[in-house]
């Protein structure tokens, strides 16, 4: 194989691809990018088996071939080069040596067959949102799916379509993230759980633009995602997700209007008296007009007044500050409205249009000592 | 004490103080920050009993006193508190009420009694540079100290003073860093060995303007650095130096004058190739105007050839290529000078105008091997 592209070209492909590299796996071939030029194009590739990435780029094919090339030194070689064009060329033994201007790389390459392809998946119909809408409804919803995989389902995202509406849900048993996006067209009902490693990958490479559109394809297994020179496969995660219309109430007792900024600066200001697995709640005292926020810890205590709209009963109520900050980080709206019912039931974050209800459950506190 | 401030001034001065306070110590005292508004001023403090840090922030003082505080908390407080003026009140127990807006943080602080002050200097004849001057010296020759203490004298660096000229050296037992410096006025010759830790810090907190001056004091244990409303103290490293002029020799047999950004970049791909802690040598082939660099290890192989001027003998030396990165990245000339005697005896790193000698000592390498 012998093939030339430049530098840039090739950094931007190699950037792509390696987000589908395993950071850790026991079959070192996995661990490679794989170069196609076995046709007109050439094609990075990698495949971790659950996410698997392949993006073209422009360059010239001198000699068709296959290499596949551990995916750390081939990046770290290309980031290096001088900004120029670079030559890759291999032999019949995966000899490989990358040039550029007067230097010469000379490493070992793998054979292409020993190479996990990409599934081929059958794309029916498409399913189009701007690069700008994908990426914000990720970084929206993608901090509160578990971390750790206990429960499969909660370590990925529900996507939910139904006619020109998409609803993307994630949760982690503390708190449930939704987002509510209109479409610009109708589809067919659908209803898939997308992992959370997954959609993190595809928001770093999605350039985000607003004029620019993803295409996605859905299958009983699979998610394609189509942009620009790049596709991404990735498997679903199987099973019936979380009931969570039922656990959606629009019932209250007590309703806050309160500025985004200043209960988010606030609760960011206590949070520092908390060392980390130290579990201190965040303890809202709702009066009219007022909210105080007050918090207890070893170091010391803290306590802060803000100016509030209330309607309804004055209530007393605990929460993991960090939840709070989690979801008041991603809201843009300058003012948020806050639903309560009692000090043990959720509170719901909502905005006035019904484009996301963030609900997180209370924590238990004890009033004297507090 | 109580005593109101401007959050900026106070954050400035917190930044500039916690530099002083030990990241490990048995002494909590020494972990905090003394606050001292027992007369006109309110003065900041840290100390780690070997560098000592004050700073006097502008602000007023209703009630006249001396409090100490966990430097962690207390600068992580200021640091989140509202743009706006902070009070700090303390009372006959120690407890401190830190207030801002409607935010209020109660913590605990020590009594300023059990508080290591600053040791009192004696300032005889000053010494002043700019602190542009006194910031680029510490950045060109810091990185050659050695980082243990098997040598405390290596740990440090020798600021040597004749007439108007100073003399900055480090060394770490496989290179030399020399950096001369001509000063406006006149001196009595002096030679002392500044802990590498008190330059880092020092270089921290200076501004760095060319127009403001520091003002340096020197005793036999001590130097003092004075610049704007900050004094920094600190202990000397006793002992005699290491005797480098005889080190320093104007014989040569080859002589290179070579592109500073190409040789650093070339080493820097080449160094890509090579894990940490493998100790693979970069070597330079060194003929008429042309230095072929290589290098070789277990991922594979790079070579580069770089245009140069050559006078006396080919050579082929190997180096260490970190320590040939270290120094280039210090050097602001577009062309250097390399010279060489043999394979086994040091290269020197000059410039024409005698500002700098940078001395590297080469390693054996095999040659067939490699």
């Amino acid at each position: 194989m012998k093939l030339i592209c430049s530098k840039a070209n090739l950094l931007k492909g190699v950037n792509i691809v390696s987000k589908a590299v395993p950071t850790r796996t026991t079959m070192a071939i996995l661990e490679c990018i794989l170069i196609d030029a076995s046709a007109n194009e050439i094609k990075l590739m990698a495949n971790d088996m659950e996410l698997g990435i392949e993006t073209i780029i422009d360059g010239t094919i001198e000699e068709r071939g296959i290499i596949a090339l551990d995916a750390k030194i081939f990046s770290e070689i290309v980031r290096k080069l001088p900004d120029n064009d670079v030559t890759i060329e291999t032999d019949a033994s995966f000899k490989t040596v990358i040039s550029c201007e007067k230097a010469k790389f000379n490493i070992i390459g793998k054979s292409g067959d020993d190479f996990s392809y990409i599934p081929y998946v059958e794309r029916n119909e498409s399913i189009v949102l701007s690069q700008f809408t994908l990426k914000e409804v990720i970084r929206q919803t993608i901090f509160s799916i578990a971390d750790n995989d206990n429960n499969k389902l909660m370590t990925g995202e529900l996507f939910e379509i139904d006619e020109n509406k998409l609803r993307v849900v994630s949760l982690d048993g503390h708190r449930i993230s939704i987002r509510y996006i209109e479409m610009k067209n109708h589809y067919d009902s659908k209803k898939v759980v997308v992992p959370g490693k997954t959609l993190q990958e595809i928001s770093k490479i999605i350039p985000g633009s607003a004029d620019e559109d993803v295409v996605i394809y859905i299958t009983n297994n699979h998610i394609v995602f189509e942009f620009e020179n790049t596709t991404v496969v990735s498997r679903l995660i199987e099973g019936e997700y979380f009931k969570i219309d039922q656990m959606l109430s629009s019932d209250y007792d007590t309703k806050v209007r309160i500025n985004k900024r200043e209960l988010l600066d606030c609760i960011d200001r206590a949070t520092l008296l908390v060392k980390e697995g130290d579990k201190k709640p965040i303890i809202m005292n709702i009066t009219d007009g007022n909210m105080e926020l007050r918090i207890n810890s070893f170091i010391g205590s803290m306590n802060e007044d803000i100016d509030i709209d209330k309607d309804g009963k004055d209530i007393m109520i605990g929460f993991n500050p960090k939840f709070f900050i989690d979801a008041l980080r991603v809201i843009d709206e300058e003012e948020v409205n806050l639903y309560m019912v009692n000090p043990k039931a959720p509170c719901f974050i909502k905005d006035d249009e019904g484009k996301f209800i963030y609900l997180i459950l209370p924590v238990n506190f004890n009033t004297a000592a507090n």
